[in-house]
């Protein structure tokens, strides 16, 4: 069993000395991180090659954990466009002077030393290590058992740009003990750990939240709905549908549900379920559905709350907008929602009733993406409303002090 | 054992409604429910009575359970102040155009339910309350078994007055059954809950982290330091120790600590400790401190951890201000530390350094506190870095959604 304790203690060494870096020393660090990666790629790949040789891998998890030449040069790309994002860290949110004349300034700095805990992708290990450098942070990085040699690899490389920097390498550290036991200890080191971010499957990310004593953003779950309301414009209703449910059906951000008023439901809903349909889309409906289009799988109650993350969508049809929401704050996992309607009232209602991190008027529900937003990165959406709601940059991985100058104020 | 369940589901439904009010009506709501206190004074002053009566309240909580109608006009008083604040709900943080051409506002709204766990202050009851309502989040009140038939009293006026004002009564709930296990269940009412404010003792505070699955922040330990530097103008430095270990020992901004610099130590600690025994406050000390002023108690490890919350303090000799800031970082429960000096580098070196939601230079650890920062009210200080640090006022209750608006957006 690792040594969590004293993980945990270097990390927190190493976080003191991160928060004081300048933008342009963290800078010259991550441009050697990508620099690193592309000339150690032969050991990158050697390693992969290892992990991929390793009978036990599930055949689904392959392709995600496999790296190849371009993939580590898309690595390395990233760690650039991480250096071209503005740093928030000694940023200062507002000042002011209080009645006892204090000089209070509300301060961005890092939040300390973050858990990441995540599966089979190994790209993962390079992107957080990125961001979470960027911002000042340690970071003690947990993947998955099946990319340990990958992972053992990269942060390898990355760990020795630090070196060659002359930056406390314990900035970046991978747990190589892959065990449930050492994990949950992890959740729980709460002496040196200031928040966990879980990423990847539902599963994982319910077991940190019941296990953790360690703050966790809760990430990832989406069962978003798209909402076509009695005064849509169809044709775009169609297009943001079908956007939402076959672009990339494997993500958060995909559209998993379909509602639709009752008034449109008998004309509109044969032409958009032939839509799916030709798009290879499973159709699941409730009853009125069924009685519109007679052969769509019929939907249980178990569909309504079911995040697909793959090529199926379930219909139903609701008496009124109030029926919409009332089933969305029901079922949603509070992600992305979209209601298209050409009506004001109608869509200005929709995104105040609606409980979810991202509300849509009109637009697809994939745009739910901090590159989309304009972040520049993502470390995750956040699907909780503490501290974070929805895509997480830069600036969400920062949190704040209040540095007070006085001249001898006493409280009276 | 009460349905948590139903509770749970009662206040998410109000919250969706809480949501929509008004600043105006949410005010008139506050107003009400200052008036209903003072005209439902006798009936509240009689449960107190009862709480009073039981013979199982210790002696130690008898003063802050007690109320009286000075108390219960001061609680009014509260709660008008609370409608005097600005209602940061639906204020928008930012607002911009995405390459795509999608408005996206980031606005501010409620948490949600709040879960609030408190001991025997009463006033708790009403001050969260106020609070949460003014921000729009439904509240479930969980306090101590010594307060609950004046805790039952306040949320009866209260729920009354939502009642009068057509507002779901079910804003404002208490858990009567006080047992420690509908309090662990309550915990984890992940469903229901979006985040837990324990307030009171340590013991409190690290029981709900501990138990807790539905988010917390952690607040209130304050095991706070004065660092007096080699460049302290000594009168200011005596002034700012006394009033923070004096003015109010019990409170978590009260000084604990003094770490003095070696240079001055010999010359300065014989009357710092003078001033300090002649307020009534036991003095503990280090080695160095003995050899100086060899009557103060010995100081042992375990004093460096405690937070006294007493008229006692320790006093260690340090050989510099590094060593000074790495013994703070060490013990210190990152909530407000101090540093006395004119020297410029050491104070701001100070500030980047510790890491404390508050650092001062030159001021009192007694300013750390909602209403000295100008907030006009505190709901607790947060000693975590997620979501919220130091003082938290009516913005720290709110979350924010993406409010986002297309004319037929698809992702490309």
């Amino acid at each position: 069993m690792v040594d969590l304790e004293q993980l945990g203690q270097q990390a927190q060494q190493a976080s003191y000395t991160l928060g004081l870096l300048s933008t342009a020393q963290k800078n010259q660090v991550l441009t050697a991180m990508a620099t690193a990666l592309t000339s150690h790629q032969d050991e990158i790949l050697a390693a992969n090659a290892q992990d991929l040789e390793n009978p036990q891998v599930p055949v689904k998890f392959v392709d995600r954990l496999r790296l190849t030449a371009d993939r580590i040069q898309d690595m390395a790309i990233g760690l650039k466009q991480v250096v071209s994002l503005p740093d928030p860290i000694g940023n200062v949110d507002r000042a002011w002077r209080n009645e006892a004349g204090l000089m209070i300034a509300k301060e961005r700095v890092p939040l300390g030393v973050i858990g990441m805990i995540f599966e089979a992708r190994p790209n993962v290990t390079v992107d957080a290590s990125a961001l979470c450098f960027k911002t000042g942070n340690a970071v003690i990085l947990r993947g998955g058992k099946e990319a340990l040699h990958s992972n053992q690899a990269l942060v390898q490389v990355l760990r020795g740009a630090l070196r060659a920097e002359a930056v406390d390498e314990n900035a970046i550290q991978l747990i190589t003990d892959t065990s449930h036991a050492t994990a949950a200890k992890f959740m729980q080191l709460t002496d040196y750990v200031d928040v966990l971010i879980p990423r990847g499957s539902a599963r994982l990310i319910q077991t940190v939240l019941a296990k953790a004593t360690v703050p966790v953003i809760e990430t990832g779950a989406g069962n978003c709905h798209v909402y076509v309301d009695k005064d849509a414009q169809l044709q775009m209703a169609t297009d943001i549908v079908i956007n939402g449910k076959v672009q990339r059906p494997s993500v958060c951000n995909a559209t998993e549900k379909l509602l639709i008023h009752r008034e449109v439901a008998a004309d509109y809903l044969p032409s958009m379920i032939q839509a799916l349909r030709e798009q290879g889309v499973e159709v699941r409906g409730d009853a009125a559905t069924q009685a519109i289009v007679p052969d769509v799988v019929p939907a249980t109650d178990a569909d309504w709350g079911t995040e697909y993350n793959d090529l199926i969508i379930a219909v139903k049809v609701v008496d009124s907008e109030a029926a919409a929401i009332t089933h969305i704050n029901r079922y949603n996992t509070q992600h992305s929602e979209a209601i298209v309607t050409d009506n004001y009232q109608a869509g200005k209602l929709f995104q105040q009733r609606v409980n979810a991190a991202c509300v849509y008027i009109n637009a697809s529900t994939r745009f739910t993406d901090g590159f989309e937003f304009g972040f520049g990165a993502e470390i995750g959406i956040s699907t909780q409303k503490l501290h974070a709601r929805g895509p997480m940059g830069l600036a969400e991985l920062t949190s704040y002090k209040y540095v007070i100058d006085g001249n001898g104020q006493i409280r009276h």
